[in-house]
């Protein structure tokens, strides 16, 4: 099996980018990660989105994506899984060239949701649409009843699910490509719009635009060229019941908890190991969950944990140095492969204001739906 | 690089199937193919299909499907390349395989067409929305575009159109999974409805449900096991142009020849060497073009070579046994692996009174929109 290695990566600024398509920003992207890595050609490219046939009326973007980028006729698909399709994607730039099959690959991710379509019927596509959308519920609904329940066993405080957004929003104001480069209050957090009780829209990620791609290849074929090598040291995936309802416990999200322990096995590290983190807060409860069950804290302790600034910049373990999904933003297809970029960057210290300091070992965390797929990827600067 | 066999293959009746949701095909093809090659457990498993979230309202399926089989927390992803989504897919478990990630891997394809979505839009998804779609052409339109432009440059009749359904529809009526158990005549086909002049209704596939999967392993780990292998000899995928426009000649199905001359490479066969063959038939005109582009004839003959019953059952190269897309149906993203169960069936030797005479190497062939993506499968009985 093939060591492979990430050589290259770059995004697109995140947020309303009304005056470019689907293609322009998926190319921009592309072009900025194949650059960086100092490659001449790419052997194959997955590209995750979640339902651009939603929001944009367009499918079968891979083979679009290879035509605009000028690199057709090579391979090209397009994974999906909800909010962590990108995320998945990168498993499979691991695998393909570990098999051997390519040496160079193109992995991305990319979504324009303010295009025009309803966004929030559009994302209840990834709840079980028999059983949970067609009741009525959507995502800030399903996310409101795993706070509520966390709340209720654990006694975590609204204070300490606006603890989450206003250090998201303090990391993001430090970076370029964020949607919201802003400080927020822990006041304002809890005193916004209220979208599902407990949660306000300062607690929610926002409807946003963006691409985001790396480039893979083996370390072999690594040695020939002139840049800073980031190992994928483990990959772990998983998958839960896709309606919240089946689960025997709300809070605990099981596919976050077994991809990151497959993840730790593989890669021989354990959760003390992490100097860095990326993950998927697309509700400020949704971070909570996922740091108890990678491990960083006990269950139920990721509320006071937070709360004490273990997972800000300077912390124990820094947990979204980019600003996260809330401040950076989520184009949903594209925040795996984008939280793989900011890891990259901080692995290489070349993370400006927001730089983790001795960053060696970082981690990235995505999911989808309300955490029935996840996936969790350890790399190392070498 | 470790070998990968197909040990296990499965798939529901095709057609509308009212009574039966999204889920509740995938699992029956699941099952199927799980029980037909007698493992006790999956590693993880690929999805392909083109727009449930057109079609049903429903993405996310991965998680979906894994939940409903009962193997979560398995990993699961979908794969999306319009049409050829599920023979995409299978390149996905062949990479996993060979890298050595995982042993045993289901790989299955779904899509529900008649639940009351608007078909021809979502299928036209699959086509360039900015520069084809908007300007209202469909995909009966660009095959139509295609097929004059055929018929103009190499002399392709309108009745060596009609012999590609004739031939088909005779295959499928030996199909008991096939949507249209039934012959149709050349006049039938000639003077049916017409749906974009030259095409009739008999020249196009049909808007169909259905699941099709199958269980792949590695030789190693299926010697254990008592069932026929049938392994996978070589896999070739490739793009072109998502507009029919930007393409030098619409006559020629670049993305076909590269994704067939890449798996006979890696096969180490040529074309003659294939002794039966599925191939993407989505309109009459495809067949006709995609049979050029594999080498089973010269360019520009394929309409010829087919009148002259070359493509027949018992032909020099048995072409959609089956019953191809046009007899069988063609729910999209489950044609690829639909072609790779009939495929795997003739090679056992189990495909009934379709059954061609020795066929020892097959080839399946499946293309997404006007053969933007394309990829082509080659397996051997050993």
């Amino acid at each position: 099996m093939r060591e492979v290695v990430v050589i290259g990566c770059g995004m697109t600024k995140f947020g309303e980018l009304w005056k470019k398509s689907l293609r322009d920003i998926f190319v921009e992207a592309a072009l900025k990660a194949i650059d960086d890595a100092g490659v001449d050609h790419i052997d194959s490219m997955y590209v995750g989105a979640m339902t651009p046939g939603l929001f944009v009326g367009q499918e079968h973007i891979s083979a679009l994506m290879a035509d605009y980028l000028g690199v057709a006729p090579i391979p090209a698909m397009r994974v999906e899984s909800a909010c962590c399709s990108s995320g998945m994607a990168l498993r499979l730039g691991l695998f393909e060239i570990s098999s051997g099959h390519s040496d160079v690959i193109l992995v991305g991710g990319v979504e324009k949701m303010n295009d025009g379509a309803d966004a929030t019927f559009a994302l209840a596509t990834a709840a079980d649409q028999e059983y949970e959308v067609y009741q009525g519920v959507t995502f800030p609904g399903l996310y409101a009843l795993i706070a509520r329940a966390h709340m209720h066993r654990y006694g975590t405080t609204r204070e300490q699910l606006a603890a989450v957004s206003v250090k998201n929003h303090h990391n993001g104001a430090m970076n370029p490509n964020a949607q919201f480069q802003r400080e927020v209050t822990l006041e304002q957090v809890m005193n916004a719009t209220l979208v599902a009780d407990p949660l306000t829209v300062l607690d929610s990620s926002p409807v946003s635009d963006g691409a985001a791609c790396v480039v893979l290849t083996s370390v072999d074929f690594a040695k020939q060229l002139k840049v800073p090598l980031v190992k994928i040291l483990g990959s772990g995936a998983a998958t839960d019941t896709l309606a919240l309802h089946s689960r025997e416990d709300i809070t605990a999200l099981k596919a976050v908890k077994v991809s990151g322990e497959v993840a730790y096995k593989m890669a021989g590290v354990k959760p003390s190991d992490i100097d860095v983190a990326e993950v998927h807060d697309c509700f400020s409860i949704a971070e909570i969950c996922v740091i108890e069950e990678l491990g960083f804290t006990e269950k139920g302790k990721g509320g006071p944990f937070t709360e004490q600034g273990n997972t800000a910049l300077e912390g124990k373990i820094p947990v979204n140095p980019s600003g996260g999904l809330k401040s950076k933003g989520h184009p949903v297809g594209a925040t795996g492969i984008a939280q793989v970029v900011e890891v990259v960057e901080q692995l290489r210290g070349k993370a400006g204001t927001r730089q983790v300091k001795n960053a060696k070992i970082g981690l990235t965390q995505n999911m989808g739906g309300s955490g029935a797929s996840s996936v969790t990827h350890i790399f190392q600067i070498i």
